[in-house]
Order: structure tokens, then C-alpha cells, then sequence
């Protein structure tokens, strides 16, 4: 197959030759066979004085897939030295939902521009999609799909897919509606050509049709598409008209800028939606201070449980020493709990509603990390601290305190991983935000609580 | 619209009344028009013992596209009281990639069972997608496609899928291939809707397609599909020759899989593929104690270091409080970076050739981290901890040595958390294993190192 990515550097440097060699024909000759995508991807690693260029090399058609393809950066470079001729043939071939992905993204100098060039109807769905909120399913719905009446024969649905096909983003799900607007019912593209010709829309529709309103979430519409195996998901107003559809590849693209999201999250990071690379240092600091910030404060008050303990600490001095294998451990074996829950929250799998059967679950795998993981320590601390490296500190009663801390911290640990984020569901919150970094803080103070407690009982300091 | 997810238990309950009362009529006119998907859910929630009887309720086909839908261990127990004719009726409604999922979840009795039922064509494909890899293209794959010849026309085409449709996975795109199935071209249905009826297939189809090998992995292969926004990506053998294809739907579904997969690894678990609440907590342990084990094992090391600062420590007491911290904020900045990393190497927009960008990207992030840390604790520790709760024993100096190391070790976090999963990528390991757990480790005994290095030259001890 065609490996794009390991060819990549090699095909801009060619690029950038033909250029140099002003070989246009051939540069052009190399581009047009290569899907959109990839193109996007080769303009952006040319030099910026370029890439007007090699985008102007290529047919009309192609251009406006490519010019979907780019970072709002280069796309901005682009239009910037469109002449409103260039302009409005690249705009003409956008898709709506593209266009509107386009202005969403544009300072308001160059919206003006590319709404003065857009045709008229094409302005009045951009600015109505443009009032949806952000991350809502109508915000990245398209407006452009097949409509259908229920008394049409197939034969009159298939005349007026082959009229107004070329201009719509999907043709595979037709969706018919009343006079009014009303989402009837749908067919497939599959439906109609399996169909006899002279069978009735009506007869053959599917009329339990799954739709989203255009205030739902886009997370939760590109959920839906995905777990019924949908092409298309429609989305309608309080009144049930259908205003617009969803596709597929916009669903797969919410799904994974979700899963970023929920990852950055996890990891005590701001979400952005900006590539990496592409990112500033300066942003990317803002993104992650103030979780490092509040994090930092917080473990502050471990350090304090520490101070408290100063004196049991001066007279076994030895404790201090398992002091971060036993928070890192603690911390390790919650965020295990509450990334999994988290992760199954994501996925629909879990619930407010399975706190029960998710705490007994970890309540015996707590115990069981818990038990394994302490005797292998015990082990190791007589064996290896005491006998192989001869500290006479480490005594069996010392291994004890520390081996039943392990027992109860891994425990605790778990059931404060999978109860939190369970918890935050239920009250509103991102259950992301629970994972690793907190755990890890609150198990930090829990940890050295019961570490202190135990060597106050065996140890009797 | 229907919200399915919140109505779930009432109509769970409903259900179970409906058996009780032995409605069947009513049940059946309940489930019919609800979506697949859903059917299966409300299946899955039921008594084991009214889940055969619901089933039955279901009209043929609907109650194949619901079978595919459930969880293995519910599969296995309706085709363990399935009659041979039940059997054969599900089989034959089963599209061939369902039919492959089903097969790989079962016990070797069972599977026997299907094979002996399935229909000879379908025992053959079934057998040889069994053969390959798990997790390569050709295992998600799918044989059941529509095929053109070169020379055929519009209208030839139409009728072909007419008359082969039904048995497809897909219609939306057909594919092109010669005498030998090499792979020739593809055009999509809208392309043949849109055409004139006697136009040559030849001269419409596309004929630069993107393909994947029989043996690449699947994510690779849905990753592709997901870039290109396709609906279908075709799959070849090593000689070009067209053996499946691999659709949307189970592409989203290998991108959900692999994240998932990816955020267990990023947290220290060894990834499974059933969902959390079907997987019984000794699976979970043994998934989670290996990295525990591991992660503690190497935790003793920074206790090692503590030991041997011991006599420092006892110098300067208050030191010892401050600890935790500086590990838990060392933790923080090194897997913020570990995972931005990670995620972007998933994305594919960051490779082994960045590493230079990335580190020059990140040392200015971590100075920033750093030094805004550093000088909220510099404020902190004197003016709440000396001032504010009296504690003497935290100077200037100590403050000091709290500080700059606060600085090199947000600073080192972030080299290290950005370097390790680059260069793990680089060496063919999953760079998603070196996240937060593995850095914190690391990252606990530079902190300390540091530390005691800081302590040595501002306290000279």
C-alpha cells in the first residue's frame, strides 16, 4: 500500500525542487493523483512563500478538498492572497459544514470577505449554523442533505436525488418530511435501488428514525451515530423539523477530539483544540499551570502530616524511607480505579447508577493488589533491606507497619478512584478531572495518615 | 428525541412485567421499533431466563442485526439454546464480519456448532478470515462487497448491485477489479447515480485508491479511512489482489477500542477488551498488580535515597516535609508533558523527527512551569508557613533550596516526560506505557537527587 507518511519529507523536498525549477506541469502531474488529505498535509510543511503556489497548480475541484484539509493558519495565509475571484471559486465547491468550520475559525476581517463571496443562500445557512453553540450538534450539522415526501414513487425519489445530488454532503440516507418540515421518516440510498420503482417512499421508509435536537451535545450526537452504526444522523428543532444532518466522518472527528479532551483532562491539562505543534509555548504553559498550581498547594498538606509526625519520624528514622513507595503505590493503584471508571463513563458503559457493583468490584480487587503487593514487600524488606544489605533497622515490625499500610492505602486508594469520578458524573462535573494528578493528592495525605497510625499501634511511637 | 440511556431501567422492568404476565404481543410491539442496538441493551439487563424467550419475540432479520449487538457470553448462552433451524436462521442473516466477531468469542464447542450451520460459502470466508493476525486489517475485514468490471456500464453496474445488494455489507462504494481481482478503481454510488446510464465504468471510476495490506494493523487501517473520510477502505492481498473491506462503522469502533487501550496502558494497566463491569475482579487484578509490583519495586529506589540523605534530613528536619510535594508537582509536569506527547503520536501529528521541536518547545514550557511555581512557593513558604503558622525552622535558605529545586525539577520533569515515549516510539515500544506511573517514578528520585544536591550547596549539609 501507500506508505503517505514515511514519504512525506521525501515529497516536499521534491516539491519545493519543482518549485525552485519552476517545473510546474510536473509538480502539478505529481499532485493530482494524491488524495486531499495528503496534499493538505505537504502544503503545510512547504515554505510559507509556496504555498499559494503549488495550491493555485491545482484543478478547481481538488482545491477546495485540499483548502478543507488545512490548518486555519495556512487557510488564512491562502485567502489572504486570493483575489475575490479565486475566493469565491473555492468557496462555490465548499461544503457547508466545512465553510462554516472555516469561518468559525478566521479573524472577522477575512468572515466579512468570505461571507460577501459566498452566494446568498450559502450565507444564510452559514450565519444560521453560526448561532448554535459551540460543541452543540448544530453547530456541526450540515443543512445540505436529500429531502424526500412520503406519496413519491422511488423513481421520483431517484429523478430528484440525480437533480439535486451533486450539491448535497451525502446521498447514501434520504430523509423524508411533510409539508411543514417534520421528519417522517428515512430511506437509504440502498433501500431505493433494491426497491421496485413504482413502491412508495411511504411504503418503504424506516419511520423509527433516532434524531438529535440541535442543542445536544456534539459528543453525545456522534455517540449515538456510532453506537447505532449509523452514515447519518439527523437533527431537528423543539419542533421536531429537520434542520440538518450529521455525517459520519464529522462524528469520528467529534469522537476523537473528545477523546483529547478527556485524556488532557486526565492528566490535570486544560483541554485546547489546537494541534500540539502547532500550540505555543506560552499557551500550552497557561494550560497546564493552574492544575500544577493547585496541585502543589494541595500537597502542602501532606508535607504538614509529615511536620506533625516530625518527632515519630526522629525516633525510626528508618519509616522515612518508605514514605514515597508508599504514596507513589497508593497513588498508582487509584488512578488504575478511577481512570477505568472514567474511561467507562466515556463509553456509556457505567453509571451513577452502578456505584454499588463498581465499589464491590473494587472493594476485592483492592484487597487483592493490596494483600499481593504487601507480601511481596514483606519479602523483600527482610530479605533484601534487612538481610542482604544488613539495615538492622528494618526490623519484622517495621516490615509489618509498612505492610499493612500498603494493605489499607492500595484499598482506600481504589475505592476513592472509582468512587469520585462516579461521584463528579452525578454532580455535574467532568468525571476526566478526577483522575491521576487528584487521587494522587488526596491518596498522598490518606496514605501517610494510616502510615502514622499504624506505627503509633505497633510500633507504639 | 429519544433518550434511550435514561429510560433504560423503567423499560427493563417493563419488560420483565410483560414476561411475567406472558403479554408477548405487547413485548413484541414494544421491542420492533426500537433500534438494534438498543434491543441488545435491554436484552443484556434481563433475567438470564427470559433473555431466550425475549429473543424469539424478534422477526428474523431484526433479530440477527440484535444478536450482533449483545455481549459474547450472552451469545453464547441463546446459541446454547438455540434449535439447529434457530441456529441457522441467525447464521444466515449474519453479515460475514459479524459472523467472524461472533466465531473469535467462542468456546470450540459452539464454534463447531456454527461452522456445521453456516452455509458452505460462508464456513469458507469465515475460515479464512480466521487466519489472519488478530488486530491486523484482514481480521476486521469484511468480504461481502460489491464488485465492477472495467468494462461494464452505468446501467450494467445498477443492475449488478440490484442483484447482488442485498447480501452486501455495503453498497455506497463498489470496486473495480480485473480477471485476476486486482484492484483497478472504485466509484461510489452517488458517482454511478449521477452519471449517464450508458457512461463506461473505466472512464468514471477513480483510479488512485487508497488501499490497505491484508496484514496491517487495524488501527493503521482506520486511522486511514478516518483521514481520507472514507466509508469503506479496501483491503489486498500482497499481489494488489481486492480479498475485503474494512467499513466505517467497525473503523470508529477499532479507534474506540485502541483509546481505550491506550488510556489503560497510560495508567499502568494491562489492557483487556470487555467492558469493566463484565470483567470479573481477578482479571482486573492481574491486570493491575504486574505494573503495581513493578512501579513499587522501583519506588524503593527513592527510598534509598532518602536513607542515604538521612543524616542531612536529621540536620535539617523541616526539610523532610517539603518532600512531597516537590515529588507529587515533579509527577504532575512530567506526565502533563508524558501524555500531550502520547496523544499526539497516536494522532500521527507528531513523529521521532520532531523530537528536536518538541524538546525546544517543552524546555521553554517547563522553565515557565518552573519559575511560576517556584515563586508562588518562595511567597507561600515564607509568608504562610513562617509568618503565618510560626515555623521558625523554614529560613530564607530553606526556602531557597525548596525553590530552585522546584524549578529543575518541574524543568527535568518535562524533558524526560516529553523525551520517553519519542524515543520509546523510536525503539518500537508503545509509547504509551511510559505516562504518568513510569515518570513519576523516575521523576521522584531526580526530584530528590536535586534536592539534596540544592540542599548540600545553600545549607551545607
Amino acid at each position: 500500500m501507500f506508505e503517505f507518511e514515511t514519504q512525506r519529507a521525501a515529497m516536499t523536498e521534491e516539491i519545493e525542487e519543482l518549485v525552485l525549477r519552476k517545473q510546474f506541469a510536473q509538480l502539478r502531474d505529481l499532485l493530482i493523483p494524491l488524495e486531499a488529505a495528503d496534499i493538505g498535509l505537504l502544503i503545510e510543511h512547504l515554505p510559507k512563500e509556496s504555498m499559494p503556489l503549488v495550491f493555485r497548480l491545482l484543478p478547481k475541484e481538488q482545491a477546495a478538498e485540499v483548502f478543507v484539509e488545512l490548518d486555519s493558519d495556512v487557510q488564512e495565509l491562502l485567502i489572504q492572497g486570493f483575489s475575490n475571484t479565486e475566493l469565491k471559486e473555492v468557496l462555490d465547491e465548499l461544503y457547508l459544514d466545512d465553510a462554516v468550520d472555516i469561518v468559525e475559525e478566521m479573524p472577522a476581517n477575512v468572515v466579512k470577505r468570505i461571507l460577501k463571496h459566498s452566494d446568498p443562500e450559502m450565507r444564510k445557512s452559514i450565519n444560521e449554523i453560526l448561532k448554535y453553540p459551540e460543541d452543540s450538534a448544530g453547530s456541526i450539522m450540515t443543512t445540505e442533505f436529500v429531502d424526500l415526501k412520503q406519496l413519491m414513487t422511488v423513481g421520483d425519489a431517484i429523478k430528484r436525488i440525480r437533480r439535486t445530488g451533486p450539491d448535497k454532503e451525502t446521498i447514501n440516507v434520504c430523509y423524508v418530511i411533510d409539508r411543514n418540515r417534520h421528519l417522517l421518516g428515512l430511506v437509504t440510498i440502498r433501500t431505493l435501488l433494491l426497491a421496485e420503482e413504482d413502491a412508495v417512499i411511504r411504503d418503504i421508509m424506516e419511520t423509527n428514525v433516532v434524531s438529535v435536537s440541535t442543542l445536544d451535545d456534539q459528543e453525545y450526537a456522534a455517540r449515538s451515530l456510532s453506537k447505532y452504526d449509523f452514515l447519518a444522523l439527523p437533527v431537528v428543532d423543539t419542533e421536531n423539523r429537520l434542520v440538518g444532518i450529521v455525517t459520519v466522518d464529522d462524528a469520528m472527528d467529534v469522537l476523537q477530539e473528545e477523546v483529547t479532551e478527556d485524556i488532557e483532562k486526565m492528566a490535570a491539562i486544560l483541554p485546547s483544540d489546537k494541534p500540539y505543534l502547532k500550540t505555543s509555548a506560552f499557551t500550552l504553559f497557561k494550560a497546564r499551570i493552574s492544575w500544577l498550581l493547585l496541585l502543589m498547594i494541595s500537597a502542602t498538606f501532606t508535607g504538614q502530616i509529615i511536620s506533625h509526625f516530625e518527632s515519630a519520624l526522629a525516633v525510626v528514622t528508618i519509616l522515612t524511607a518508605y514514605i514515597p513507595m508508599l504514596m507513589d503505590t497508593g497513588g498508582n493503584a487509584g488512578s488504575q480505579s478511577a481512570v477505568t471508571v472514567i474511561r467507562s463513563i466515556s463509553l456509556g458503559e457505567v453509571g451513577f447508577s452502578d456505584m454499588p457493583r463498581v465499589v464491590f468490584k473494587e472493594f476485592r480487587v483492592g484487597l487483592l493488589c493490596g494483600v499481593a503487593l504487601a507480601a511481596a514487600n514483606f519479602v523483600k524488606l527482610l530479605l533484601v533491606d534487612r538481610m542482604l544489605f544488613g539495615n538492622v533497622s528494618v526490623t519484622p515490625w517495621v516490615a509489618m507497619v509498612v505492610c499493612f499500610t500498603l494493605v489499607f492505602t492500595v484499598f482506600t486508594s481504589k475505592l476513592v478512584g472509582c468512587m469520585l469520578p462516579l461521584i463528579a458524573k452525578k454532580a455535574g462535573f467532568d468525571p476526566a478531572v478526577m483522575a491521576s494528578p487528584l487521587i494522587t493528592t488526596i491518596v498522598d495525605a490518606t496514605s501517610l495518615l494510616i502510615y502514622f497510625q499504624f506505627a503509633y499501634l505497633i510500633l507504639g511511637i
